[in-house]
């Protein structure tokens, strides 16, 4: 049996969420609710990842809003034809190459000139608070008065 | 007629997107999305907000997921019992006083011993960009030249 010489430390977190505003979007596209329904049922199905229910809504006289939960977290966008943005937010926990499929799917659908994007870890601390409930009763009280 | 000395300078943006992890909050609360969903609909009564359509879930054996689509963008959360958190997204476009209201609204009614939070406003760049696109072609090409 071969023995694992590299370990990958992981930093312990709940989930990766893709935070991103798409510019320059064809307004076309940002208009109907359907069209945008189409790339994010399409980036779930790509993603693999576990849809539990969605909500699609379409503005007057344009503009959509959609939001997909899922049993990793959720996907969302929000659309504003008349400036050629959508706002996307893709959070899932578990693989979080599954969240950047999903982002990848989305982008190349709808093909913005420029992206703003952030990529945050979410539940980043559990592992302090943890720590913090675990510290003995005596230890955790000196470290509160010092 | 009195005429007015300060003008606000506003960035032009499309909203605002309070991202909240709650650490330390009662894990019976997180346990059932029932809790949950009671305090998501009274934050979005509170702050005067425009519900859409609501999606909640529960998780077996515990944990809840729950998203709600505003006229204004989205409210969601997401629960993990067994480490005491809830990760939060708040975001209306219109009034940002909004989001904030309802943001306090709900960490008032959970109680977290401690709140990892951003506020993110999304659509920064749609002046950028409208600039970009109201440049004259020649003056644009020269400054691409450049």
């Amino acid at each position: 049996m071969e023995v694992k010489k590299e370990w990958k430390v992981m930093k312990m977190t709940v989930g990766i969420h893709i935070i991103a505003d798409l510019y320059g979007v064809d307004p076309a596209l940002l208009a109907r609710v359907e069209n945008m329904k189409e790339i994010f049922e399409g980036a779930v199905k790509y993603a693999k990842l576990s849809k539990i229910s969605s909500d699609y809504y379409q503005f007057r006289p344009q503009g959509a809003s959609g939001i997909i939960l899922i049993a990793e977290s959720h996907l969302s966008f929000h659309t504003w034809p008349e400036h050629g943005l959508a706002t996307l937010d893709i959070y899932t926990c578990g693989d979080p190459e599954q969240a950047e499929k999903a982002y990848e799917y989305i982008v190349e659908k709808m093909k913005p000139a420029r992206v703003d994007v952030v990529k945050m870890e979410r539940g980043v601390s559990i592992e302090d608070e943890k720590a913090n409930i675990e510290v003995p009763a005596k230890r955790k009280e000196s470290v509160e008065v010092n």
